[in-house]
């Protein structure tokens, strides 16, 4: 056995308990007294009551059943880490308040730009994927065009990114924030399994260019939200190159497959980019946040994001300030992430975390086999590709009917009916999804993470009560 | 006695454990094992060794004598809040995932509304006081130029931000990431408290129309990082109203007074404002994350940013999905920040923060008027604003000497001695700061914050400290 079941495992029987006890937000305003006043004198018994509801009333997601988001159980080693940086409470951006865990952020940033190929790299921790896709993209423009931190982005030509139609909204919201605007945001086509084309890309520049706009950046990415896809790092590396554009991975979701011997071909190709986002606190079991964003470029971190302060950052310390992180954040105060991360890395060893991987893959290509011996079920994709099934399932009474457009959306609504009889019992936790860019409605998506360590039974539990449901509609 | 010490001081018996227990940084990598390995098979014993070693060469902010940053010592319940959320560790994003944390994200940001005379405002938590100052900007920017979220900012005239030369740098890092330019940052001229100067405002905003530029939005400070000034904010929003610009206040120290009867007048003129920013988890005691960002226009935040998302904010959920409040963010998965503040306010009622506001402005004038009495102080500021006080200590072998620009470099240099050895010694930590625009050098910043609860022989212990340091340097 890989792994050991034992210390990774929340204790299975306890998964008959309720993930969630719902009720509507009205009726949980009235349950729940949310008012804050002037005087308050509540006695410690009372406030520890109101906790009690407050925990009864929210959802469990470290519940071996909650397959809602893309993150799942947690890791107990990371709970405990960020239970630790909560007592302490400092921010990272010197090395005055915040001794062990600059160097602790430093060796984590060290070790995964060891293991993705960067050599030299730099990166810094932030509050979230999105937030480290930004991080991205402002690099990107500060290599080509340093001046537009002075300057400003006016009386440019319009600057273009580019990004496949299955990949993060962030790339709208940070295009959008930082000045770009949506419309230059673009959307690159993908195949079936929802992997850019590479060649549909060269397309888009060519076009932005033939309107007078500036290719800058692409985003790849290893991992969609949906489907799961990895793009095809070393075909868009090319096109990047050929076009001396910055190539950033998104990789929030599959960059855990870094840890892995066996699945770490997914990330082929990574290496050649030249920034990249991954989120620990998704797949990995690490307690929300957990987002470092590494560049290759080790010198333009702080050379983008630095300004002068007096206050802070004092160059006449009697340490060696280059310890100070803060001149490479486009944060002031920073909460700790890193360190309830290294404790996991440091108490299991990484390649643990790999082999974690590989048991998920294994368990959802196990899913998809055991979805295809069943009746009912159908895949949104069939090729496997990651820890994402995306998959209606037929009810019953649906069966064996010519299948119009008419069946199919009846098919689209049943998937929300199902989800809110699985919130309603608290019994399971799954997403859905449509694909709105291919005219694709609802279906489920069920995401395998490190955590809870699957087994087989628990498959067929999933599929047993996904049947249940829905012919119960 | 308006506020029950025994319930909000930690024992002032500890306090003379070291803050911290300083190595340098090369140092401190050799007394901890940073090397995280494939392969690591360490006892539960061992990693718990592992983490006392972090937590001993960890810096104590919640130490008594830890007035180093803006903030000080947490609120227990605060940390006991902030445990909570870290045990049941989900996402802001939906009412699905965080129902009750939603509810209580909203509760929040209507009182703060009410409370600041927003009326019907909104708002959202931020990572930190920097992104709150970015929400403010980009808000500014899509109320006055909506098209700007499609088309970009560029082929437009330079838009404008003023803000004082006193106030945070986070609003030059925000003129460079969103697309401004620092130089489209500009400085306004302050008074010799610190405090912006209208005039100066309106000159800055009259140069930039006259050099074919577009003024935007004017920040204001309610508390700024060094003097602890608060700017004019009625005389500001005059201005503000005269040009039609946003009018934003940077509240993240002073928006705590909001909560103080005696000093809530400090913020007179805030219900002028558009938006502004707030971190409890300054002075307050709140645990680091805690950085509501509010406006007046409700409407603004959520048509600002959002993007059609539909594998998260599916419209035909079951439940009224007014209450997922992802929409109005610029991340995707958010910390729950909200919980560990609310059951602060509950558990002791906002008015009893507003007491401990009003105590730590007592003892930082009196702290003021200690130094008045005794021989070799000298303030900044001879002028009591809020809780920061910034002084020299001229030694007693620097003193009845002439007062030339040597002296004064000499007196500059002090500072930093002073502070290296109060962290050696780990009995006190303190800021400094020069103040650059003013070619003033180092002196030392002492900030009073809710926790600890100070009493007055502490102030002599703080002042005994610094005489016996600086006179021994």
């Amino acid at each position: 056995m890989l792994v050991d079941e034992k210390a990774f495992c929340a204790d299975p029987q306890e998964w008959h308990e309720k993930i969630v006890d719902f009720v509507q937000p009205d009726e949980l305003k009235k349950l729940i007294d949310l008012k804050i006043e002037e005087n308050q004198n509540y006695t410690l018994e009372e406030i520890q009551k109101i906790c009690q509801q407050v925990i009864h009333y929210s959802v469990k997601t470290s519940h071996g059943r909650f397959h809602n988001q893309l993150f799942g159980q947690m890791d107990p080693y990371g709970l405990a880490g960020s239970w630790i940086t909560e007592a302490l409470n400092t921010s990272a951006y010197t090395f005055e308040v915040a001794p062990v865990f600059s160097l602790i952020e430093t060796e984590i940033v060290r070790k995964v730009c060891e293991l993705c190929g960067y050599g030299q790299g730099d990166g810094i921790f932030s509050p979230g994927g999105s937030i480290s896709n930004m991080y991205g993209v402002v690099l990107a423009r500060y290599r080509q065009f340093p001046e537009i931190k002075s300057k400003g982005m006016f009386g440019i030509p319009p600057l273009v990114i580019f990004t496949s139609e299955e990949s993060h909204y962030s790339f709208k919201k940070a295009a959008h924030w930082l000045g770009f605007g949506v419309d230059n945001c673009v959307m690159v086509k993908t195949n079936d399994r929802g992997q850019m084309l590479p060649e549909d890309l060269e397309l888009k520049i060519l076009e932005a260019k033939a309107h007078g706009k500036v290719p800058l950046f692409v985003n790849a990415t290893a991992g969609t939200t949906v489907l799961g896809a990895f793009d095809d790092f070393n075909r868009i590396a090319d096109v990047c190159q050929r076009h001396e554009l910055w190539m950033h991975v998104d990789a929030c979701l599959g960059g855990s497959a870094l840890l892995s011997y066996k699945n770490r071909h997914l990330l082929k190709g990574l290496e050649k980019s030249d920034s990249f986002s991954w989120n620990p606190h998704k797949s990995l079991g690490a307690p929300l946040q957990c987002a470092p964003f590494l560049t290759r470029h080790a010198e333009l971190l702080p050379q983008a994001n630095s300004t002068a302060v007096h206050y802070l950052f004092q160059q006449d310390k009697f340490y060696d300030v280059s310890y100070d992180t803060g001149n490479k954040s486009i944060q002031c105060g920073r909460k700790i992430d890193a360190f309830k991360f290294w404790i996991m890395l440091k108490a299991r060893g990484y390649g643990s975390f790999g082999r974690l991987v590989d048991h998920a893959l294994d368990m959802s290509k196990l899913f998809m086999e055991k979805m295809k011996r069943r009746q009912g079920y159908r895949l949104v994709m069939e090729d496997f590709q990651y820890t994402n099934v995306c998959f209606w399932y037929v009810p019953q009474s649906m069966r064996n009917q010519k299948e119009d457009e008419k069946w199919w959306q009846k098919l689209y609504e049943v998937v929300p009916k199902v989800k809110e009889l699985m919130i309603r019992q608290g019994t399971l936790m799954m997403g859905y999804s449509p694909l709105q860019y291919r005219n694709i409605g609802n279906f489920f998506r069920m995401v395998f993470t490190c955590f809870p360590v699957m087994q087989e039974a628990e498959l067929d539990f999933i599929l047993d009560e996904i049947e249940r449901l829905a012919d119960s509609c």
